[in-house]
């Protein structure tokens, strides 16, 4: 399907797979694990981030005012791991995103399972989530989270 | 074939279809046009270019040691004309890159013909250069070329 490859085209050039952390004191380990995979585009590309978003059937687009970008992003672990993850695996990414991807996909199986709630599995998740994104910016030192778990 | 509509995706997010101009003194009406269709890529990227370079097969790929990118460079009249034009017809682009596209194409066909030799359709193809690349910079202002080959 051609579309499906221009995606995957497209998102080695623009897309992002991230897993963020937050810190939650309502949460038993005091950290949030949150996947995303998104795809940012000047507002001018609109049309281009609504064909994925309807390619993919779920994720949402939102507005940046600051950088006058439109952002599609899908957040849901479930509509992650049955639409996201399977696309990439049938239409593979071909630089080294491939990484990011291989990293992302591990973790939100491994969110899927639940062992993101427990403390052991949580550091492996820190860990390698740690090793995406190679230009990314963190807000935290990989240090203090695992820090934080081992209290 | 799912590698195309890949590379196409690609050079949505990557690519770049240019029209540049050069100051010759030896040229009959001072002016050198020069089309390039081209991806830059970092260095950790090198073998997705050369994918993409056997899949054209045409271009060369060069090194910049300033910003540590390989980069994927057509500059061939003929190579544009018979491998990257016909490629882009039939996988489009999807972003406003299109735009970009459609004069590029349009400037190779009246450089085919010979008409960036003649003063009126040199000024035309100058003004539709112009209207690309929407975030590229510009080495001479529009006025300056129009006024140099119109001494």
């Amino acid at each position: 399907m051609e579309f499906a490859s221009y995606i995957s085209g497209f998102t080695d050039g623009e897309g992002t797979f991230s897993i963020s952390f937050s810190l939650r004191k309502k949460f038993t380990l005091g950290l949030e694990v949150r996947p995303s995979f998104s795809i940012s585009q000047h507002k001018r590309n609109l049309e281009t981030l609504k064909s994925i978003q309807k390619y993919f059937g779920v994720g949402a687009i939102r507005f940046s005012k600051r950088d006058q970008n439109y952002k599609y992003e899908v957040r849901s672990i479930s509509d992650i791991v049955k639409r996201i993850i399977p696309h990439f695996e049938r239409y593979p990414l071909k630089t080294t995103k491939t990484n990011d991807f291989r990293i992302f996909k591990k973790i939100c199986k491994e969110i899927t399972l639940g062992n993101h709630l427990k403390s052991g599995h949580l550091k492996g998740i820190i860990t390698q989530a740690y090793r995406m994104n190679e230009s990314g910016k963190r807000k935290y030192e990989i240090s203090y989270l695992l820090k934080l778990i081992t209290r």
